[in-house]
């Protein structure tokens, strides 16, 4: 069997000329990196925003298990599978981390028949966006503690600098540190640490950021840290906003590739799906609905974080409506949802698959209550039977929601034809009504409460008592009407990673709520959140090096 | 009076596929990042370097001061002049840092009209080269962090690990840090530290390497912590070579340009000049040989520091044989070298310039030690007399060399015509012998005198006894041959930043050596280097941003 990154270089790939010609992109409104790499002139791409807009399709998944799911394949494998049946439609993806490709094996750009290309290009440097970002939030951190060395005017507490460093690489020993060690020319020594790139509040604004007018307000308003008298202190107090706009300024335009289809593909943007809102960039998303008549997007890990998110988050502040959404599952990942250990996923089990269908029926309720129709994509995999497919298929049908076998993986767009007539049938439907879950003006402890007992089948919150106060500070600061972004994890609907399939009647923890000004959320941490990965006792690193004819191999 | 920016922004740029191919580069070989700065194919520019060579022309300056001496803007004007008069000539630049585009105002891609273009992306992200030397560096640095985390197998003792982490920012209070804290799941804390990008060993390595597999060779031998027994290391012993070479291979292409008169700029790396060798990467400059008949090279600092490096490191070791070397001098530097106080330049003092003319008579003469013949460029200021002109002119007539008034700054390559002219009547004279100043085999304390009694006019050297000891330590484990790198300030012959002119009868402490066996010399410390800048109190970055049409305004 062929590994994807094979396939991947077996694919023939068009100039990207070609690839935003046949959406209408001007060869002068691209600049080129390379001949199968662009970014979308930002003034141009930002025009797209005010045409028509095409047809928004939402990819999200159950609750995700060691078997995988496939979220990223299904998306390149509908989006080919659109342009096969003759619609134009355009992808729109997340940026992979870098840091992580030298830990576990395993790229973020599809996978099989269905990837989006040159899949090592986009693994590694891409268009450098992650670079600057990472740049711009360390200019950030570094003028703070100068301001501090030079006589602290503003009079930041030490004790209370809440904006730490980042760096795209899994490196533990960055998490926690002291920093301004050395005596005087070094600065005052703090506590400090490192967050993975990703996990930066910059790339939550990045990918929130209309243009570059908003991107600048919203870096200004970044909250870095706080006076003795717990005054806020931010990044427009340090003049920091528009260099950081200097540092951001290219990197926001929208890059453009294709998939091995040579369909189009945005890839822009990677937040964090659980400290963030874990989908591609606002602009990418308004630039591909201006010229396709169908964008499929992804949202970060299951329904539950990154659906919620894509909708009460991203659609609401960006003003988007999605048409319809895809739910992915996998007979193996439903198997593990209704108990079934990995070592065991390759016997048939009908019973562990309709026991694990309860995670997916909530998935699909949950999807429902934003107002979005749904329907299932059972990303096929060599082990799979047909009693176990036609049990997800019942299943769903009993829900009044269709289930389509996909073969993309295998078969690229080929395979996922029947899963995008029945998204077109759905979209052109007009059945979508489009709602977030819960007003604006709702308090911030209610909102939280809202989605635990809506989406997540909880009993209820437990706040502790401080994060009660910190709501009220919050509402009182005139940061009540901002949306929550739930850091919990993504393994179950409930904080326990291990209560597979569909939990009833638990309680969510609520830790601490963090307010990120600028992305335009408040964070409610239900749970330990790892905000700097680690390397595994082999890093994938060891067997990465170029071949002799210079291919890369070992990374994906 | 436009600034560098208006002047910049005023000049018209040519595709980037003109100037590749006025010197014959194909457009297949022509990697594109947008339409005016290209990598050249790395293949492709490594069989450059098999063809007949073209002559090579080193740009190096007196000692510098706060008067400004312009390395930059002369390398920039000659290489416009020798255009102008008709040769195939391009230049070879470092690239800037970002980091210090934050602190203190001005760009590093030349001045007024000799400047490099698009001058806002080369001092910026440009093409991503030095986010990628980062990535490597760091991800080497987690590497050894997750060995003794997952075990330790190969007994690295953490108070011996001298791989710091880096970053391209200036940032104090990162010099000196503790790592690691927070408990078992975080590792083992320890005392590290972050240093600017340039100064990373990757940056050093990078400039030297030839091709991908040299590179690859030079990472696995670097030196990253000893055991307890004092065993060293290195990166290939925790297989981290393969994978930082996969992160470098896109930047080790050289990068096209074009100065400001649309002639070919090679513009490639940029280690620093005292802890490393300070010049553009190897694989530019003979990429740029094979293609152009004179190629214009620079060399950081001033010549006891760039010109000694050049000629002993990077000539030595590429095999590169330079035709002639122009020494950059203005009236200011040299009448502070003569006793002058920057309030008092603007007033005419012959006697000055004649005092502080024994600065740049040492360096005619060590330039000469080497076998190669110089030429004097009197970068014109508005503030200097014509006959504080003649006392320079007048004085390097005496010694046999020609010195030419040039206003390149002020009027492209039509200002350094003469300088062009006299240039290559050198160049063409065949008196070009050129010879390292020691040979391999010298012992390394004696490397270090020869260059402090020869260059410097030191009465001798001062080692502390644990240098002695170290040298013969590395001679024992064949390092001895290696040539020996520099780090000493650059504003004097001396390491006393204040002793200008030309001191003699001084000594030279070596309080260091320091194995770069990657990069392939042994870095001599005499002196504190600074190897991570601060930011001064009121940092550009508060002015730096974007204005109503979208440029860049307060970043030059």
């Amino acid at each position: 069997m062929k590994t994807d990154i094979e396939i991947a270089r077996a694919a023939t790939l068009k100039p990207i000329e070609e690839i935003g010609a046949r959406l209408g992109v001007p060869a002068e409104a691209l600049f080129r990196y390379g001949p199968h790499k662009a970014k979308i002139d930002l003034a141009w791409a930002g025009e797209q925003a005010k045409k028509p807009q095409g047809k928004l399709i939402l990819v999200t998944a159950i609750n995700p298990t060691p078997a995988g799911e496939g979220k990223t394949t299904t998306t390149v494998g509908l989006g080919d599978a659109l342009n096969r049946i003759g619609k134009k439609a355009a992808i729109c993806l997340r940026e992979p981390s870098l840091g992580p490709s030298f830990g576990m094996k395993g790229g973020a750009a599809g996978g099989g028949h269905a990837q989006v290309v040159p899949m090592e290009d986009i693994n590694l440097h891409f268009t450098g966006d992650f670079h600057a970002i990472g740049a711009a939030h360390n200019l950030l951190a570094a003028l703070i503690d100068n301001h501090v060395y030079w006589g602290n005017g503003l009079g930041i507490d030490g004790r209370r600098v809440t904006w730490r460093r980042a760096l795209d690489m899994n490196d533990r020993a960055l998490r926690q540190i002291i920093v301004g060690l050395g005596g005087v020319a070094n600065g005052h020594p703090r506590e400090d640490g490192f967050d993975i790139t990703v996990a930066s509040e910059v790339m939550a604004i990045f990918c929130l950021a209309r243009n570059l007018d908003d991107l600048r307000e919203r870096l200004a308003r970044i909250v870095v840290a706080a006076t003795r008298d717990r005054a806020p202190i931010t990044a427009g107090d340090l003049k920091a906003d528009g260099a950081m706009t200097v540092l951001l300024k290219d990197a926001l335009a929208p890059n453009l590739v294709q998939t091995i289809e040579n369909n189009p593909a945005f890839v822009h943007g990677g937040p964090f799906a659980n400290i963030a809102h874990g989908c591609n960039s606002v602009l990418a998303t308004t630039t591909a609905l201006g010229l396709a008549d169908y964008v499929v997007t992804e949202a970060g890990f299951g329904a539950d974080l990154g659906a919620e998110k894509f909708f009460d988050i991203k659609c609401r502040k960006a003003g988007l409506s999605p048409s319809a959404a895809v739910i992915v599952a996998t007979v193996r990942a439903l198997k593990m949802h209704g108990g079934v250990a990995k070592a065991d996923l390759a016997r048939e089990n009908v019973g562990a698959v309709e026991a694990g269908f309860a995670n997916l029926a909530r998935h699909i309720e949950n999807v429902r209550r934003f107002g979005v129709p749904p329907v299932v994509a059972i990303n096929r995999f060599g082990t799979d039977t047909p009693a176990e497919r036609d049990a997800i298929i019942a299943g769903c049908r009993k829900m009044g929601v269709e289930a389509f076998d996909c073969s993309h993986w295998a078969n690229g767009g080929a395979g996922a034809e029947d899963l995008a007539r029945a998204v077109v049938t759905l979209a052109e439907s007009g059945e979508a009504k489009f709602r977030p879950l819960y007003p604006d003006a709702l308090p911030l402890m209610d909102k939280i409460r809202t989605i635990a007992t809506t989406l997540y089948g909880a009993a209820g919150i437990a706040p502790e008592a401080k994060v009660v106060a910190r709501a009220q500070e919050l509402e009182k600061s005139g940061h009540g009407n901002l949306p929550v972004c739930m850091a919990k994890t993504q393994y179950s609907f409930s904080t326990d990673p291990d209560a597979k399939g569909a939990p009833s009647g638990h309680t969510i923890p609520v830790r601490e709520l963090r307010l990120l000004a600028g992305a335009g959320f408040v964070v409610a941490l239900c749970g330990d959140i790892m905000t700097m990965p680690g390397l595994p006792r082999v890093p994938a690193s060891e067997s990465i090096g170029l071949d002799a004819d210079g291919n890369v191999v070992g990374l994906f």
